[in-house]
């Protein structure tokens, strides 16, 4: 089943401990995409400037399974950029500068011919931006959307808009308590679980994730990665494997198993994908590889 | 196999969220001795002063599974006492008031009886305490310990030679952390496993563990617990499960299978333990409760 994501495309510097990115290839549907292309064809909808050079998303354009059709390249204007620095506890970063550019823009239209997808991810942007593109999937079966402290601060009613509109919902444990207003993760999980169609996945880095599905909670562990090169985009990746394994199994009811299944997926795919800067590492892998990992790990979380 | 405990007997008032409990029964080693109990007998070493009412330690008493023969009453001693107050993150919380009393003056010795233990736990004191200990259970087959970072930043030389002479060390992600200088967990515990003979075990509270052993690493996740009413003596609750199924088992080489069952006992019988303060939901479950737990959690996450 066709998967669709809109998101960020981002021209990233990145400081940390074990080097430095100059003007890298990142951005939420660029590493969504990636990631989900492992599983099954996506369609990537996001906007640039006309300052990004032709080759830089030659990686993207590389990958059959990615369908670049979704791509704005717009006139007079300049490609968002980021620039983080990682600490030596890689867990803790600083933005060094932002420039949203076009990301302050309007919003990236679904063209035509992707407006069938069936499986949709929102990566995180404004929530009114997210609305708009959702009402241009009207086929859409199975909705899942990122968001941030950002808008959980600043745009509660169109946010409560949006969940009562999709899915599933995919945050990290700091934005599920800001969101939910609870000090437990459990009860800020069941909370925003409630507030959507089916399901919510909270990430904690590498301490893994939890679901909050049908009234219950499960746990997944964090895959144990010792050289951290860069985080950045992992949990983009994450979410790219949960989806394109939804996408791939036809699972738009998205049920439990199948949902678990998926989640182990993702944090399969963004424990390989934080291992290089940029999407170095995932170009180097195949599906293969995230089996045998995928394997090796279900092997060592048995007990 | 009969297991040794050796650590602290507190009257504990704790503050929380949920309520309030005054002067309760407390202490490592009494949580350790309850939780290990539901396993295999238990033989409890420590002291308390002479303040101590008597009923006080009538649950242990009371409970056929622990053997007080090494209850030291100290006369003209004052029994240790802690006052804790948890946040609304029942993760963060602040002393309010310690009083060492016994816990300062010498330690307890280990009785005849006692000294051929196979199993054996030193639970946190100073390492030169624990090596005093250790060198009194010369029958030790499996001895684990547990530290803090009082020791870590100030005995180092001490904290040195036990883990040399120790089969496994129990630790928190920020003792694994300082122990080790590194920045990542896994490179932390991976290297302090290297400084004990078998393995290293790294809790991080509400998100599991990681046991490193033989080379390799293997991360459980947390039970998942909405409310949590007590944090205190979960961590100890924790090495009471493992140990007490380690030594029920009379698996003194601590094979990894047999680790990580054990692991997942102390996840469990912990998990229990924070729903009520003090011994409370200890005393109110059985050994069926816990397996039951254990079961349900089993299933919840596999992927």
């Amino acid at each position: 089943m066709t998967l669709l994501v809109t998101g960020s495309i981002g021209i990233d510097t990145v400081e940390a401990p074990s080097g430095t990115a100059i003007d890298a290839l990142g951005g939420s549907s660029v590493y969504f995409s990636y990631a989900a292309s492992f599983f099954t064809p996506v369609r990537l909808v996001g906007v640039v400037g006309e300052d990004c050079p032709a080759h830089f998303l030659q990686p993207l354009r590389d990958n059959p399974n990615i369908d670049m059709g979704g791509l704005e390249i717009r006139r007079g204007s300049k490609t968002f950029r980021w620039h983080g620095k990682y600490h030596d506890d890689v867990n803790q970063r600083d933005t060094v500068s932002v420039e949203l550019n076009v990301l302050a823009e309007k919003g990236p239209t679904i063209p035509e011919p992707f407006r069938d997808s069936r499986y949709v991810f929102l990566a995180n942007t404004h929530p009114g931006l997210q609305l708009e593109l959702l009402s241009q999937c009207a086929q859409a079966d199975l909705v899942v959307a990122d968001t941030m402290d950002l808008w959980i601060a600043t745009e509660t009613t169109l946010l409560d808009e949006l969940l009562g509109k999709i899915d599933g919902v995919v945050l990290n444990d700091a934005e599920a308590l800001q969101l939910s207003g609870q000090t437990n993760l459990i009860r800020a999980g069941r909370t925003i679980a409630g507030r959507v169609k089916r399901f919510c996945v909270v990430k904690k880095s590498e301490h893994g994730s939890l679901l909050f599905a049908d009234g219950k909670v499960y746990p997944f562990p964090g895959y144990p990665v010792e050289d951290v090169v860069d985080p950045t985009g992992a949990g983009d990746c994450f979410a790219g494997g949960m989806m394109g394994h939804l996408a791939s199994e036809s699972a738009a009811a998205a049920p439990v198993p199948t949902l678990r299944r998926a989640i182990a997926y993702g944090t399969i795919v963004a424990s390989l994908e934080l291992e290089d800067f940029s999407l170095n590492r995932l170009r180097a892998i195949t599906r293969e590889d995230i089996d045998a990992r995928l394997r090796e790990w279900e092997e060592r979380t048995r007990f």
